[in-house]
């Protein structure tokens, strides 16, 4: 059997790979080879998964199929028994794991291909345990409840259509990168969103757990570490090792980063000595530059990390060990006189050249420890053993180069999820494409993956989850998903069943921006005005509200932090006035226009909301900006003819220009296609 | 101070209950005294609580105090700091408790009673621990965003309003009697509903942990009793020992109830020899009459019953153990031969006389152990010691029988969640109303209160939360405040914003719904002509549902377990429909139209939906009617001043009398309004 699997998966992995037809399965990745048929297989409650094969011991298996059960249970509210008796029954499941299971933690690499087929009934294969855990995802996702035709009723119930489903992952290395210093994120957070990450089979997350802001983990060794660098809120070793069992189980590695020499400021008000400059040091409590950085010309301070590094090793059992290095500020060691006597002395030129050194000597002390280094692009040179990580943030040039210099590498540049791009922009970005394109295929192969990132200087524990998904998931079908799966509009429409269904997981992204919502309203009752005045803008993109001043005494609670970060409905209505003037019919303008006509008049039905609400009242300009763009995109299609006042087109790009001005840190989304419909006007 | 603060509360007492004035503050149960002033205290995140007095050192206090500032940023989005050295600062808000802590579980009657005065100050004070909880719940309720008129703006944020509460509770005993047996409900969901009884004031969970369809939880003396019991679903006594130290913190106290000797059938499959009849008895899968009757003859009986009674009294702290003893089948005893046979023997003269029997010797077992009884009405007999407590779900007569007799009751005929009635309903049920109105003082003293009742033949623990709340809210309200707190529409106002509150406390009644909304129209995005079309339908009330054929097996992910019991929709149209019949005004008319109109246009809007998806075929019925009436509905407000169609008030009664079916489980709420009109037709 498991040379029959790997012929099978083979065949697959040669099979030309196709995009998914639309409407489509709601499976996210898209899997390597689709094929449906016609038919289906009910799900009864008595449905029960027998589990077989060799592997099918693995703890990570049979706790994966009993939450496959509950969340069965869940998705369509049948209550699945528990049977007495498995044995007499007929599985409605079969779970073959051909591998047994392998000691040690989950290592970059291990097989996650598996074989799907429902037909009769359903079986899934694997030649190992991860295989059969992506297997259940996509089983999961196939759950519909039974349609039919009018006039042709089916029985009320749920089912999985026939299908026969091979795949595997493009890319062995698909993350996340969590920072848990500028907010802290609670460990049951973090939880879910592990549960996230297995659902949507990306199988890293990387915990960027120190930084300026806060040392977010408990030192036995050094306990001020977290006494004096986390305003409270850190993980204890107890929830760290729950945590990391909790990924484990669910086919996710977790690599903990702790970002050195720069980016440190939270360890020295504990260890001031660590400190390149004297005097006493607080944590950043406000966002800006960071004026901490470790020591790297003290022998102190390698001993002071070889103890750090060597308690967290045995903490965290991944391969990698990833110490970021990013962004160190050249100042604070040009401005300190014992480091620019050090310098001399020892003949380093520059502060890039001291991070080097520094580099050199705690990639030996992780590697004492058992790990591989990984960091940041910053940490690349020529002296490392090419065993180490590069995480890529400056982009696939600095990705290729790495390559060709032999470096094993992962992107992130173009996966930033706090920047608040659109999920197609994120699915535009492939790791392999741009200079990688031009690699040798040897190159090619040390271009691991990539990792999305979430930083969270304005994002809170409150609206973590709408900032991570759904986009999250279109980025994690850029890494599993063959490279010719690429059509938007599928992606789009697929995502969105996607993000309906990470809801039975307990993710927040909708319901905790609908409670922020109600909150801003209260005691109003009927949101309905303030749902629809929200569906059109988004948070400004990239670092404009990072220029803001913002600090950890920020308040996360306006407008802006309880949208999407991406408008579904000016994205439909971009699509809809692209559609209008390629072929103008006067239908469609009509729709154009009660649109915006409902827009208009709902900025005027707001106002008195937002006049007596405080934390609504920033919002009164985006109000009168979506009332005059709006009314401009009505006269435009009334216009289009011909026929439009001398100055109108003036004084409407006036208005255009204004609704711009990005007040209270949103854009109004509709105001491009709007733009277009003035600008179509003779 | 103390002596300060008896006084205070005593002339609290003695002065004169108000009602809430409207709009009134989102204070649910109201307060036994309110008086709001000008001005409002801000809540900012520098936000810390002092804890001062001899009891200040409850370690309920101190957790209780730790969750509120947890919960005021989760109310506000406020990141609320720690702060670092509290003594330098003055403290917002200040507790003072001045009783020191006493040992043991907490006790019917303990004070509960406290003084929130907040000025330029916050300041709670409480003679004991519990008076400190509730009047934290009372603080957190006031927290609300600024409001400004309109060109008047305030600081954007959040504050309390200067207001003096004094507060105490009308009866100790307030109580939600939840079934776990029908449908389990997990450990998570118990603590959410403990959080959520604590919200509200209300003080006791009255656990049902056995009945005939399932044994809920672990003994370790008689493991039998959850392995054959339970089908795998039950509390560990671990988990039980965690919930009982959760609802201590939160002033709620755990009262456990395994029914007997009827509603026993769970027992039997583990233990046959407790059973009356001999043969093979399973749990009962499907829900009807049980077969399974404890056999009250033999002595084993007894002597199991000592064992278990022993292992649960020390698991469960509370002085009372309710034993249930309602609805015991005489059949199953008087067709018994051998139990015939002891009754003659005994001269036992029927099962009324074999139950009283059985509950004296169960009475000393429970004594033995420590406890005091506590049973449902029928367990009430003449020889039975008067502190044995007698909870009636026959209602108030039963209630004052007990009463007059001696023994102390708890009422919950009335205060049935799973009957899906309205809020007001039991809103205007009292315990100390009907047959006790007539009681004396003395007797009336021990009626101590009473119990909601939620009871899960046709809940899950999906569903659970929309079954319990709000109304439960309502039902707290009228345990906890003066008497002639009665205003049905300040009460449904001040539900609205305490429903919202709630959900802070992660309560799923309106998410969970939402969610199951989305799972029957998917994979259609837009689900707003569901909620609309779902917006006026409730379900069946009283028992009409339970005669269908339901059991373990029965999936509730219908529309009708997806909708609240109660529709806000259709009271206010129905407050609407009789302003308008009380002083008719053309205005009002085209409003009620308008919005007939809306439903009648959706009815038809909804239709492919209804008929593609299989879980909404049922419904489609109901669409034709709410067509139908409404329609109906319009053409009465047209006819209003006569000109209507000679048989048109014939064919409009039919619409009506069929819109009456009953399709579905569900009933259209806005029918009687509609009929209303019809009827004012001349």
């Amino acid at each position: 059997m498991r040379r029959l699997l790997v012929a099978i998966l083979s065949a697959a992995a040669g099979a030309m790979a196709q995009s998914p037809p639309t409407p489509s399965l709601p499976l996210m990745p898209w899997p390597s080879s689709v094929k449906q048929s016609p038919g289906f297989v009910p799900i009864t409650h008595t449905f029960f998964i027998l589990l077989t094969g060799s592997g099918a011991n693995d703890p990570r298996v049979k706790a994966a199929a009993q939450r496959a059960i509950a969340r069965l249970a869940r998705q369509t509210g049948i209550p699945i028994a528990v049977p007495v008796r498995p044995t007499f029954l007929k599985p409605a499941m079969k779970i073959i794991v051909e591998r047994p299971d392998r000691k040690g933690p989950q290592k970059l690499g291990d097989d996650e291909s598996y074989s799907l087929q429902i037909s009769d009934t359903i079986q899934l294969s694997a030649d190992g345990p991860l295989g059969a855990l992506r297997g259940i995802e996509t089983f999961l996702q196939l759950v519909q409840q039974n349609r039919s035709q009018p006039r042709e009723p089916v029985n009320a119930g749920f089912s999985v259509p026939s299908v026969s489903i091979r795949d595997q992952p493009r890319f062995p290395w698909r993350g996340l990168s969590l920072d848990v210093s500028r907010h802290f994120l609670p460990p049951d957070e973090i939880k879910r969103t592990i549960d996230g990450l297995a659902a949507v089979k990306l199988n890293v997350l990387h915990w960027h757990l120190s930084d300026d802001q806060g040392f977010r983990i408990e030192s036995k060794k050094y306990p001020r570490l977290q006494q004096y660098g986390s305003d409270g809120m850190f993980y204890t070793q107890t929830e760290v090792k729950d945590i990391v069992a909790y990924a484990r189980e669910r086919g996710v590695r977790i690599v903990p980063e702790f970002d050195m020499p720069g980016h440190s400021t939270s360890w020295l008000p504990a260890y001031p000595s660590l400190a390149s400059s004297s005097g006493p040091i607080d944590i950043l409590h406000e966002y800006g530059d960071p004026s901490g950085v470790i020591d790297p010309t003290k022998d102190a301070t390698y001993r002071f990390l070889d103890g750090f590094i060597g308690e967290m090793a045995k903490l965290f059992p991944d391969e990698y060990f990833h110490i970021g290095g990013d962004e160190v500020s050249a100042k604070a060691w040009n401005t300190e006189p014992h480091i620019r006597d050090y310098m001399k002395a020892h003949h380093i030129a520059n502060a890039a050249q001291l991070q080097a050194m520094f580099n050199k000597r705690v990639a030996a002390i992780v590697k004492h420890h058992g790990k591989r280094m990984a960091g940041w692009d910053e940490i690349r040179q020529e002296d490392l053993p090419r065993s180490i990580l590069i995480q890529s943030w400056r982009g696939e040039k600095s990705l290729s180069a790495a390559a060709r210099d032999g470096f094993p590498g992962i992107l992130s540049a173009g996966y930033y999820l706090d920047l608040m791009q659109p999920a197609s922009q994120h699915y535009a970005v492939d790791p392999l494409h741009g200079e990688a394109a031009a690699l040798t295929p040897e190159q090619q192969k040390l271009i691991l993956g990539g990792e999305a990132a979430m930083w969270e200087e304005l994002a809170t524990a409150e609206n973590i989850d709408s900032r991570l998904w759904p986009r999250l998931a279109a980025i994690a079908e850029r890494f599993w998903s063959p490279e010719s799966v690429t059509d938007v509009d599928s992606m789009y429409e697929r995502l969105e069943q996607t993000n309906r269904w990470l809801e039975y997981l307990g993710l927040t992204q909708r319901t905790n921006l609908e409670l922020m919502l109600r909150r801003l309203a209260a005691p109003q009752v009927d949101i309905e005005p303030l749902r629809l005045f929200a569906s059109i803008l988004e948070p400004v993109k990239g670092y404009e509200r990072h220029r803001n001043h913002y600090g950890a005494s920020s308040e996360f609670n306006k407008l802006v932090d309880a949208i999407p970060p991406e408008s579904d409905v000016a994205r439909e209505f971009r699509n809809a006035v692209d559609r209008y003037l390629g072929a103008p019919a006067p239908s469609d303008a009509d729709r154009l226009r009660k649109q915006l006509q409902q827009w208009s008049n709902n900025a005027q039905t707001i106002r008195p909301l937002l006049e007596t609400h405080s934390l609504l009242a920033e919002d009164l300009p985006v109000a009168d900006s979506i009332g005059a763009i709006s009314k401009a995109g009505d006269e435009a299609l009334r216009y289009e003819s011909g026929g439009a006042p001398q100055d109108w087109k003036q004084r409407t790009n006036a208005a255009l220009k204004d609704a711009n001005a990005h007040h209270a840190a949103m854009l109004i989304a509709i105001e491009p296609a709007i733009q277009k419909l003035v600008d179509a006007v003779p």
